[in-house]
């Protein structure tokens, strides 16, 4: 990865602002994937990038566990230092990095922008000397704006990682209509082996897997259990797999013998799914899409209880949001990867949903995955 | 679960801190188990409580899964309402809830303590008619202490979740030894599965499972591959179960033909956990045992690269802290359950971690968990 192109970007975007240093922050309760797309190092760290590039890299990386950052960062251009040094303290960190620095005084430092009410009193209360920002249209916003588009480096390894979740899908196929998957479980924990076999880092988050009893839920809870899976009704499989910190996110669902009210919801999940991908170009506001299907489950007085759809890159919920809201102000443009997943719930006849995940390329969407209502 | 009680002792609270109506937020990327501690709801929603009770019902819970809540609070006396028909935004909740519940002019409104300073700001903008409080020392400070100290319906969940964990612990050492585990996934998916199979809802986090090139890491990453587990040199292998939402952790390290540097290492690890547990008595301040530890470390020239030890509970991490830091004003009393998990780690020789459940009772500390360095 290019590491030193993204901190370049963010730089630019820095200078055009007069922000004279940023601080990220990856820890428990507070995760932040930015980190690791500025510099590879994947959790539990604070990222300091100041303007002015200091004199033996471009920032520096103040990880928790410095082995793994040593590991980690071979790509990036960064300074390491030790988070435990500072007693794991974020405003510690910002104060001594202030300093090692030399930022002059008035100089303006912006910190996240989830910093807690409380706690940005506490930095505004320590770090007198500087001009504390926390802004909801601050660096996470412009990094959520570069990361929505992704470069060929990166739609590579989403490729790998969706050829890698396709095979999966043939394989649950097959060993459900063979009966060797019976339960919620023996899903789920092929798909937790099988990813690591093809050298994925894991699943992008945890396994729903919800057979006919539970399919009504919107998101399975527990995420699996040992329940029958694929006996009559639907049974619904929503994962997908992490691949170079790249996430996949596809639902099947698996039909059984059917009754007419069960076919016509299967039906019409499907017909959301084309309408979603026949509107998917390149200058289309993801909020028209979203409100097409929503008009179409409305006609046959159905609702829909999620978003259509969302980004996916290094976490598996990220940007465009592909959603029916005036305030979505998100349009495709080539790069962005995404998911379509319309779904119906109901309490007594289960639930249905259609997850395949898109690739805007220049010229046209592509579906990168096969997920598919499998009819038993 | 006596939700009421629970529900009552948070309500005195806000009648002595002057608060009319508290809200909780449980959705992505801003968790909290509160909810599900004062409602048995698992996850996305948000709770209305109001010091006064209102008709039908003592708070409102207005969840993301309808058909999921309904099943989830029956024993909780709360009023169900959506997420989705206030578009998912928790300012409109709370502003219709306001409304709803008559609050006059001027009435104090908590909101999470970890509310984004941004957003602060938009509540405060948009419920101009009340006072919109967001403190470090709220609601979620008195839920952490509320909850620190478990009633004997948890302890028994808490205990029944260890004879799991032990059940499991017996099984993988076991395994190993038989060499029907060979690998990390083997160790990682035998606990994923057999959780389930007693009735759990899951791990309490991704299973750490490292085996000699990766136990250097505090946490392994990613947490499990297909790597060779238990030869020669130290695999660790970190987990817990979740059963009726309470959460265990345990860390075992595997030894195998250590060399006289590794023999040390383990040893010091074994004689730091036996004597943190001498230590652990009622009165007795969280920070003086971690200490006495660091001081153990540090005669032998080495320094753990994180905390003693933890809470457990509904979450993996929460209160007592048993960290040695100035600030750290945790004492031990009754009903407490936490882990004690000294490790050590280096990069040549790898890593070696041994953690166990505590329980504070009223006459001693009582272990829960076996975990233990099993030598091969």
């Amino acid at each position: 990865m290019d590491y030193s192109a993204r901190l370049n970007k963010v730089r630019a975007w820095m200078a055009e602002e007069g922000i004279d240093l940023l601080m990220l922050e990856d820890i428990e309760g507070q995760r932040d994937q930015n980190i690791r797309y500025l510099t590879g190092h994947p959790t539990d760290a604070l990222l300091l990038l100041p303007l002015e590039k200091p004199a033996n890299g471009e920032a520096i990386l103040v990880a928790w566990d410095i082995n793994l950052a040593k590991i980690c960062t071979r790509e990036a251009p960064v300074l390491l230092a030790s988070y435990n040094d500072f007693g794991k303290q974020p405003i510690k960190v910002l104060s001594a990095a202030a300093q090692k620095l030399n930022l002059s005084a008035g100089s303006k430092i912006e910190i996240p922008s989830v910093t807690p009410y409380p706690v940005f009193l506490d930095y505004v209360g320590e770090l007198t000397n500087y001009d504390i920002l926390c802004r909801e249209k601050g660096y996470a916003a412009e990094l959520r704006k570069q990361r929505a588009v992704k470069n060929n480096e990166e739609i590579a390894i989403l490729q790998k990682a969706a050829s890698i979740t396709n095979e999966l899908i043939d394989l649950l196929e097959k060993k459900v209509r063979k009966e060797k998957i019976k339960t919620e479980a023996d899903a789920a924990m092929l798909i937790e082996l099988e990813c690591r076999k093809h050298g994925c880092e894991g699943t992008s988050f945890g396994t729903l897997a919800a057979g006919p009893d539970r399919s009504f839920g919107i998101h399975a809870f527990p995420g699996w259990t040992c329940a029958p899976f694929g006996t009559q009704g639907f049974s619904i499989l929503d994962f997908g797999v992490k691949y170079r910190g790249y996430c996949t996110d596809v639902t099947l669902t698996f039909a059984c013998d059917l009754n007419p009210k069960q076919e016509r919801l299967a039906g019409l999940v499907e017909k959301a799914a084309k309408l979603a991908f026949s509107m998917a170009r390149n200058g289309t506001a993801a909020k028209e899409i979203s409100a097409a299907v929503d008009a179409l489950f409305s006609r046959s007085r159905k609702q829909m209880p999620h978003s259509l759809g969302h980004g996916i890159g290094l976490q598996e919920h990220e940007y465009p949001v592909i959603r029916n809201r005036s305030d979505n102000e998100w349009v495709l443009e080539p790069g962005m990867v995404f998911t379509i997943e319309p779904g119906l719930y109901d309490q007594t006849l289960g639930g249905c949903r259609l997850e395949n995940d898109i690739l805007m390329t220049e010229t046209a969407a592509q579906v990168l995955t096969t997920a598919r209502i499998i009819h038993l």
